[in-house]
């Protein structure tokens, strides 16, 4: 098998290089170890930027999630009992939010791929890549169909997430990694209830973190933070609920429960690597970081990686120049670093980290308040939180 | 003796109390345990934020500041060797900070409050405060040449210092204490030679922070951070003046050297108290908290507290209300704490707090970066340094 650019993963940041590789008429194949049914199952994050919102607009992608997602034109935060809203549009110049669950974009984009009649091979697994130090890398693989096989490429993008073959091939020696654990995990439900809240709730708590999200007009998404070793069989529905109840409460208001269908604890980590290429192979999203949950960035940073990795690549095709290419990882981590520092920053401002009252608790505090009385410093979280455009990194 | 108000210390807070006061026809007395020449000659911070500046005019004590203090329109903020500037009065719409020595503000409210015939005891020792549970409280004396003494007063201010008698009679269950340590200090000299900057310059390096602040045309003044323990017998002046240049190098640009005639090192630390007051005793400045100096922000601390005692005691005094002074600490903390955080971020922002190159390290750099691609968050940055106005902390 032969094509451009071999891409292992059909997760969001695999399908839209694709398409988006398709739209500069770049051949690309996908590789999936899962079945199509797995992947587009899979509970993940839904919460996308408005970088993320324009390209799949741009690819003409965005159909139905422009008929079914929710724009969030800002946020509530909640400290102490005393919630606020930062409203996103007004402070960044009408820059906002969607919320469309990320397996509902891999819907889309695996329906829209197949459907032009591109290729997608899934339960096939990629088990090696080589040569990608010369001109010719190879993707070898494995299905139950043909057995053993080899895509022989230009360029091979792994985007085949935490575990992935690409970040194991990639040479010890090119990339330093770090790797943080968070002193605690997140409860995440899921549930059928009609969110009450019409956008997203994050709550500081002198009992923890909680966070409430929402997925449809019937189904709400909610998490508190545990400690990191909780078991899950201590929390039955309604301690829950109860404490959900608690840490978002503010005066005047109402939370409403109803029956979880999903539950599950999720450690908080950092993990990066400040290399993410060799040669002709390139790294993108999970394969090459994680972010912890809290800023919402992990597809979206996929996203922005693909971008970079797409001007490359039609540089490449277009001007035989591989300049593009070389910059990739220096471009595209200089928004990697941002979103850690980011989810690091919301992280700490809602989560319990030391006593209730502590020194610590004190300058959290000291920030909350900061968002109330400068209009800057909120304008800093709205355009995080929104992503900042891709121009901006232009400066550094 | 019998006073409106007595103060204690005769450092920027209390030398402004009590001007601030007699511009209002209120009386007030001035206890100060050391001798004027020690007071006047004692080396402090030299950064007034905008808003001390224009508290100092509207005194008409300003008059020699503005002859001889420095406006600086903005902050040079070095990192990894990259120099940038953060320009003040353009970000925060015309507020700016001056620089002009703590000695010399010592010197021009000193000299004017005697001169206008007022009462300042110096080497006179406040040995004790009692009754300020009831509205005649008594501050116990003593000095050389009268021996022991009372001062009868409506209220107190204790402006005297961290180790002041104030923070001592202040009932111990009626505040949370906090102390915290930095695990650095600075190393701090004063030189005889032209600053080789027009504005202060802030740097993070692998070897450590650096900052090149400044007095006059011929005395400039420098800091490296240094172990907390470090003894100074180990920095002979070519060694300072060898580690200074590296820290703050840029390209393009050279430090001078010349003779050094002071040299010290400070302990980092913040210390806070989360109640001020009782009955008719009050703390301002230094004797209620310390923050790290790498925010500038000590003396200009001090003197908003001294803003919103004036506002309760011209309240009391106009309205016979005890409503603005009852409100005191809960109205001065929201700055304090805002203060603590700012101090806070700018000391982890510029300092190695671990290897260079850690995760840590990365966060520092992304924020550096932050600053340079964002006006947004370079404004959060100018508009703490200059001094957030009184105004904005009326949103809390």
């Amino acid at each position: 098998m032969k094509t451009q650019v071999g891409i292992i993963g059909a997760g969001p940041a695999g399908l839209i290089l694709a398409h988006w590789l398709k739209q500069h008429g770049i051949h690309a194949v996908i590789l999936e170890h899962r079945s199509r049914e797995y992947v587009e199952g899979r509970v993940r994050a839904g919460l996308l930027e408005q970088n993320t919102v324009d390209i799949l607009r741009s690819l003409g992608l965005a159909e139905r999630l422009e008929r079914e997602g929710y724009t969030h034109h800002g946020v509530y935060l909640s400290f102490d009992g005393m919630r606020i809203r930062v409203p996103f549009g007004e402070l960044t110049g009408g820059r906002n939010i969607t919320i469309y669950g990320q397996q509902e974009v891999i819907k889309d984009l695996t329906g829209a791929w197949l459907e032009a009649g591109q290729e997608l091979y899934f339960e096939t697994a990629a088990t090696d890549i080589q040569d990608f130090a010369t001109d010719q890398p190879k993707i070898y693989f494995e299905n139950e169909q043909e057995g053993k096989g080899v895509i022989h490429c230009d360029f091979v993008a792994a985007c085949d997430g935490f575990h992935g073959i690409g970040r194991q091939v990639l040479p010890k020696d090119s990339y330093r990694e770090y790797t943080i654990s968070y002193p605690f995990g997140w409860l995440g439900i899921l549930a059928n209830v009609a969110p009450s809240t019409d956008e997203l709730i994050y709550a500081y708590h002198e009992r923890g973190f909680a966070l409430h999200s929402l997925r449809s007009e019937s189904v709400s998404r909610l998490y508190i933070q545990v400690d990191e070793q909780e078991d899950l069989e201590n929390w039955s529905d309604d301690r829950i609920w109860e404490e959900l109840a608690i840490r978002l409460g503010t005066d005047g208001w109402q939370l409403q429960s109803g029956p979880i269908f999903e539950k599950g604890i999720t450690p908080m980590r950092s993990y990066m690597i400040d290399n993410m290429q060799s040669g002709r192979l390139f790294l993108a999203g999970d394969a090459a970081h994680i972010v912890p949950p809290t800023g919402g960035k992990g597809m979206n940073l996929a996203i922005a990686d693909v971008k970079h990795l797409v001007d490359g690549l039609v540089d490449f095709y277009r001007n035989n120049s591989l300049d593009g290419l070389d910059r990739y990882s220096s471009t595209a981590l200089h928004r990697i670093w941002r979103a850690q520092d980011f989810s690091n920053f919301m992280t700490q401002l809602f989560h319990k980290q030391s006593e209730h009252g502590s020194f610590k608790y004190r300058l959290q505090k000291a920030r909350f308040d900061y968002i109330r009385l400068s209009e800057n410093y909120a304008t800093t979280l709205a355009e995080n939180y929104v992503g900042l455009p891709f121009e901006a990194f232009g400066k550094l």
